[in-house]
């Protein structure tokens, strides 16, 4: 019934390959079935003007996507002077999500940039990029430890996203393009290890939906982002 | 042991007058406590051009802080040559919020935009904007109607916004400012009077909260909201 | 013969009402007729980087008019990304009246922005603006001097503003949008309370007019900025 | 006494070149002592969007200063990104007066745009350049009589500007810089040949000044703008 | 004496590995050495606005390095809200060396936008791109083909680009990042495989060079473009 | 057989003429036939921001044209809120060319910045503005010199440009804009007197071009620019 015979509350076929980059402190490309998105982690030993002299860091991140990462091209953020509303809408929500499970004092007074681009884009970018960043960042933490910066890694807590949403009436996990485009209702989820909730975002497509269907969304993310701190552990060895 | 005494459960005063514009076909001022928003709806006759020919309108939604609205002066966005990450956010969410409860169909090939000036802030200024752009744009609707321009009202729910948080440990429903900087998560509800979920957005400030701590949550919203919906129709007359 | 019955040397009605900002250190709503413009004046403690040193402060002020204070709704400058050219030139004639009667020495280096905010257009909502502006500048000031910041008051004299316009071939004292829109005609004056000039600006909008005419629409904003003298210092108390 | 030996009432020596630019329709470089603009008309057969069909002409100006026009060098304006208020409010200015000496019906629709260069700057560049405008835009006007495509010569009437101050307490014809930093009052007029008043802008630049001394200005005003149509005259053979 | 005993006139290890997206109607991936470019071809069957109605299409490019493919993070741009110069420039030089080899006529009316992003930089980006984006043209417009959507293949000649420059002394063929930024001359060549010129951009860095050189640095590019168009062919089958 | 009955090898009718701005440090105006393009040279005491401390000066440059410099009107940049492709490349390419010989550290820690503003243009534009820049930045450095800020003059060698390209099948020296427009091919050439490369730009404009024609286009270079550096020496005394 769903593309591919998934089941509903099953994840797509899911990697994460850390080292891909020559230079950046932490890096991965994560896939999540078709949808591809690559993520740095860079080390900033200045922290924004607004944050200096607070003894505390800061972690934030940026996302793109590539002009044809999509079924057509759309154009280039950087060509159109500005990026869209949607672009700034996930990468505050990368940085909040960050940050959240990040203990900004620990981490000493330098900054941390995640950026996230999307080279393929099947659906569930923004919490593809969620799930990797945890993983660059985390790098780029055990990194600082290595070198004697910092003393203990400053990450709280394991963390993933998922998008679950409501397609011809039934609640699924992790929705692709065709189903994305075609739900009723759309919620992305990012959550620590255990379902401690540290952002949460339900949309109503075209007609409001009912509690039990959010109670429902909500076990299925449970389920999807438990296993993906399992894949991010093991993608760090 | 909130501010001024109030329940955990308990709104602001709130009030909503209509009509405070000569022009606007739809227009309110809205006041959540200290929150004063005014709000405009405008009838276009023409959609944007990526909707031409569809048969279809369309409702968008502005959003704008005055510079002083504030405690401390913020810059201008006009001045300073574009609209901030946040500002974008906010818009983006009242206008999917107004199109989940119309139908866009029986609007018929125009647009209303709806504005949302923030006069001054408080707290909530989000909410406030969508509960009174919820009135705005009934009015405006009505005005087609009564103009013969269209049959029916395409508004197919009342629906409002509330924020709630968890504050010193509690939780508590219609944050105002003071209590919103000191919140360690912060969720922001959009439902129809009878509790349909329309948009959903929790964050944790700090660090996670539980799933039992959002039930408690959205009951809090489900309770405010009835009650601004009674508000919103008593306004209506 | 003109709207309402109103003589051609007469003022509409006009109204001042101070006080309506909780955080602005000085704040009116004026209202000329149907313009009705929302003014804040915001002291702030740092004055622009190439004015640091001097010994001395600034004022300045910034316009805006709400999207739908119009008859058809305009888009946002902040949407569009620049302030036009009209608002511009506006705020900068706003910014010089106010600096015209300030001692900016006695201000001491601090900087006070003043922001005037048209919540609905009716004509003349440049003047109205200026003569606003005064008021909340003055606010501004007595609060600096209360709390013993600068020793004495340093607005210098009583100023307001007015528009005058050739109607019909008749001079008229402050025009209301459709007699605006129907001028020979326009002028602006700035000018204290006792006829000194601070700022003219006078443009013939299809022929030119004669100096006669110009003497006539002189004498016309002398008789009414002597009335708007006296309600701001009636709402100043 | 003032600069030069010149009297209060005096001109600068001032020429007017004709038919500078090999591609304009109309050109001139005007000079008024060591201030020089490069005008040239460039005629276009589309009006802009906003006024197709109605069967009316349109006539605009831009202005620009060379980044090194002034005594210290300026950032150039294409490189800032944007135009500043000074640049936006001469521009407007000069097209203003343009359109109220030119019949825009009998242009027909088709717009000329005068571009009003600073090839180096000594006070008075906005009047120079309205003076220079009206020479090259009767010379294009005059090129589309020619060429059959008008009939008749849409120009209604000589018109020329010059500035006048207040400057160690007398009133002066036509400021150079220096005079002009360290002016008490300072005026822009617009007129025709005979006086007729297409636009006036007075300002007061330490304090209020009298109505005597603005019709000192004005009477200043005539004396100099009567001669400079005299040259624009004899410029245009 | 070079890095990794690199012989001067030796290409860097380099592959090129078609059909990465899963979208775009011509992709590949190209790695010389550390540098890597991800290059898509995306048909677009409308032209540009200024080409419309001419019965020719058309072939741009466009360029863009993720903000830690260098050794340092550097701001993306799309945040900085403008493209740089040095992007501008590259993206300018392989849409024209493209469209030097495609007769745009053959190409019918619609057109080809090439996106080169570097994935990781090590000197040689925009001859990497050049190389690239010609394969990834080639397999696009060998899609049209296919489609029945044009006769012949429009593409006109193999291409390839490569950068030589002078080092301590001595000329060298395909300059990395240590090389490249302790050049006393760089220049960049796009060639046809039998080594006709389509563009040549040769630069001192510190002082002039030779003609002599100059001879040799051709000779450099021409022997590898040689052996980079054997790569294309191979790649493309 | 060329326009004016030029030989193959033969410069346009090139002048000269220095000292034409009253406040510019250098300055020229410079004539290739009918390219007329105004430079000034500005001595900046400060140097950019990332340079400072390094005990370093630096050249820069930046180019305009003015909006009817051309056949048909341009708009303006300023008013499109940004500079052309064509433009950044040019500037570009002026600074880097005058940075090729000048001794930065014998320059001290300021800035000159060159500013070339087309007046008209009638092909090789950015050669005309290369080759005057020279003169005004030399003229710039001696001023420095007379004034004792520096000791010996930091300009290393004379250089000129000029462009060269294959118009109707031959080989010819400084195109004009009817010839630059119908070239197979096209290339500017950046030399010192006696022949030493600083920076070549050849493109082909249809069809590549071979190794004998880049060769023969060499060989006029070193003709015409010997040329100019007669011309630059007498126009300095």
């Amino acid at each position: 019934m769903r593309p591919e015979n998934r089941a509903l509350d099953q994840l797509r076929s899911t990697t994460i390959e850390t080292g891909v980059s020559r230079y950046a402190e932490g890096s991965c490309l994560i896939k999540f079935g078709h949808t591809h998105v690559l993520v740095t982690a860079s080390v900033d030993e200045n922290v924004p003007r607004w944050m200096k002299g607070k003894g505390k860091g800061w972690v934030t991140a940026e996302y793109g996507m590539l002009p044809r990462s999509t079924h057509t091209r759309n154009n280039r953020e950087a060509a159109r002077g500005k990026q869209g509303g949607r672009t700034v809408e996930i990468q505050r929500l990368i940085g909040r999500s960050l940050r959240a499970v990040t203990d900004l004092e620990a981490l000493g007074e330098r900054q941390i940039v995640v950026d996230c681009d999307v080279m393929q884009a099947d659906g569930g970018t923004r919490t593809a990029s969620i799930t990797g960043a945890w993983v660059a960042l985390s790098m780029a933490c055990a990194t600082l430890v290595e070198k004697g910066l910092i003393k203990t890694n400053p990450i709280t807590s394991p963390m993933a996203a998922v998008s679950c949403g409501i397609v011809d009436g039934t609640c699924r996990l992790d929705l692709e393009y065709t189903e994305d485009s075609a739900a009723q209702a759309d919620a992305n989820f990012v959550l620590t290890a255990n379902g401690g909730i540290i952002e949460v975002q339900a949309t109503a497509e075209e007609e409001p939906f009912s509690g039990e269907q959010m109670d429902e969304l909500t076990r299925l993310a449970r389920k999807g982002i438990a296993e993906l701190c399992e894949m991010q552990k093991a993608a760090l060895k």
